[in-house]
């Protein structure tokens, strides 16, 4: 098939406008979740696309869309991604996906092709987790936990003015759900946030799953001695239990598991004196893992050997589970489209998982889901010197552009 | 030589009423030194002395004594202890040493034994560093820096008006000093605080050095990366430097530094997330050796390990020095009067090192001085469960008394 390509001066214009918003010094942006700039941005969003002479709408999870209506269609293709940041993030995360399926909406409409779906570029809510992790998405696709969102909104009694006066309707909230049979599919073009892409000289990452997500609070206990008293072999240190934890979690993962990884992001000694050994150590524990069997089996595999770290220091340890996200397997269909796009492009691509959570994996329980990633400078994320070059933006772009026109002929064959 | 015995029931009715001050639930005692607590120990001091008959005397730096005057003596000989205590601590930490000091004075004054120096038990202020270390000891041996206690006077205000009103005299704190050629040495029994003596089964240890102290901050620094998108082999983590530095220290000790410690009692890992390499990891490092020169070979093998496992994970290192003390060898002639008590009493001993720091130290810098341990059940100590069986107690008291004749009469032909 012949793919037209995108207007990349149109999108270069709209990404530096849209990065002047909530700009920082460091040349980055700070965009949380309902902050002003936040909300500047969404404006700034449905300005454009009515501007493109698009259907803007807002949904009770307060996601906004732009729509491509076609004739005729009864199910609707979602491109989309997200508008939030982290505090002092970078200009490419989210950003970037949601610039470009606007203007792949732009295209189509000005192109004239006719596509047996509707098309909607979609600006997911609170991406980064700035107050409740993938609330957008997560209510999208119904699977908004509403026993935990009002417990948080309890805990935090600022938050139901702040989101409701930034779109959230908290008393009909359900209703952001979408019919799974209303849905043809959703893409999501973004920042690798890697080094992978650029070390393998590919322009275009094919996401095949995004990675599944175990963490748990050990708490590896000793005895806190003198350290002026206590010799070296009377000692119960969890330090030391916890060390040679860290250093063996990393040697499973490095020896047995592949493309999977364990993170030992904090460890908090107690009572954490200079003469004292430590009685107490707490670590933060996350691995992950690209599928589920792996999730699993490095979860268990870690565990246990943190069990044996303890004992070999005369520790016992306790495990807390603190949290999971299970593995999302993009569509295979979805793949192939996006692998066809880069094919009939001449644009080199590479098959990988996505170390970080998107909305992508929410949508992925619901419809067929695929995820385009282009290739982030020195692998640098969540800071302002996060980078993409240009041309590798309009790449992504245009095979956005091509795998939803694929994914849309599809569609109409769907069940 | 024939040794008297102390009065065992009288020594132990004075620690069982020194242990009812400050006493707590748990069964020790919290006496931080100007605590109410303290100031009513000392007092209890003075008046127990004063009934035995003994002179009683503050100096500038509100170090308690009791004086057994012998005619025509012109040296002192000191024994002592301090009958401050970390909070919630035991009971037997420095009080013992005071309690037994205090009944070998009324000992050989009921012997009427005529020694050629005088006596003097003697009640340090501040031991446990609970406003400034040693602040008794060091005063007595002119060893104080003005400096440093000025500084640390002008960033707590609240400490003079505590420690003025505790006896201690600021403007004239060095009449404190002791002048060396008044003294005739230094002699002081004090628990073991660790499982040593027991292990090896004698009653008494006979300290041939106070060890030295060298500490450091480190700082591993690697880069805060993001834990999901940052392959393993891609990854500067701190924490695994650190980990691997922990691990490696205490091999360096165990294969090579006996007798000696290193200690990383804490840890702190920034910016601490579950989902963020560790960009930076400061490390409290600690190490103990018998003499200077172990002491040193000590500190700098486990910092150049440290350069090394920082640069094995990609990181670096940053070293700051952040206190030292020296390691203090007791006086020889000290030892053998001890050893020779115990020889005449029959009585197990074992020479070892103190790994804990004591007054002993800033005494053994002018003049000739010696420690005597008691075992501790279990080696545990700055805890209220801190335990010495009595009879334990009262060997260690009658140990203090010979050495105390021995080193008494050896005193007449010291220069």
């Amino acid at each position: 098939m012949s793919i037209p390509s995108v207007d990349a001066s149109r999108m270069k214009a709209d990404f530096d406008a849209l990065a002047e918003v909530g700009a920082t010094p460091e040349g980055g942006v700070s965009r949380p979740a309902f902050s002003e700039a936040h909300l500047a941005a969404r404006r700034w969003f449905r300005q454009r696309s009515q501007a493109a002479g698009l259907e803007t709408k807002v949904d009770s999870a307060a996601n906004h869309s732009a729509i491509l209506r076609q004739p005729g269609a009864t199910r609707t293709l979602l491109l989309g991604s997200h508008l939030d940041s982290v505090p002092n993030g970078g200009r490419f995360d989210g950003a970037l996906g949601v610039v470009a399926a606007l203007e792949v909406l732009r295209t189509v409409k000005a192109s004239g092709i006719r596509v047996p779906v509707h098309l909607e570029a979609i600006d997911f809510t609170d991406e980064e987790s700035s107050v409740f992790d993938y609330l957008g998405s997560r209510s999208a696709v119904g699977g908004l936990d509403f026993e935990i969102l009002r417990s948080t909104l309890r805990e935090r009694p600022d938050l139901a003015p702040r989101i409701s006066q930034a779109g959230v309707e908290l008393d009909r909230i359900a209703s952001a759900r979408r019919d799974p049979a209303s849905l043809a599919g959703y893409l999501e073009l973004h920042i690798e946030q890697g080094p992978r892409l650029l070390q393998a000289g590919a322009q275009i990452g094919i996401v095949e799953s995004i990675v599944g997500i175990r963490s748990h609070r050990l708490v590896f206990r000793g005895r806190p001695d003198h350290a002026g008293t206590t010799p070296m072999e009377a000692r119960a240190d969890a330090g030391l239990a916890a060390s040679a934890f860290n250093l063996s979690a990393r040697e499973i993962v490095m020896e047995q598991f592949p493309e999977c990884v364990a993170t030992v992001g904090r460890m908090t000694f107690s009572p954490g004196a200079f003469n004292v050994v430590p009685g107490t150590v707490e670590v933060t524990l996350e691995v992950r893992a690209p599928d589920e069997v792996r999730s699993r089996a490095l979860e268990l595999q870690v565990l246990e050997q943190a069990k044996r770290d303890a004992a070999g220091f005369g520790c016992t340890l306790d495990i807390a589970p603190y949290g999971v996200s299970e593995a999302a397997p993009m569509h295979t269909r979805a793949q192939q489209a996006i692998q066809r796009a880069c094919e009939a492009l001449g644009i080199r691509w590479l098959k990988l998982s996505s170390g970080a959570g998107h909305d992508a994996q929410m949508l992925a329980t619901v419809t067929t889901t695929g995820m385009i990633f282009v290739p982030s400078v020195g692998g640098i994320s969540h800071n302002p010197r996060e980078f993409t070059e240009w041309s590798d933006c309009v790449a992504g772009a245009n095979v956005l552009l091509g795998a939803t026109l694929i994914l849309a002929h599809h569609a109409e064959f769907d069940p």
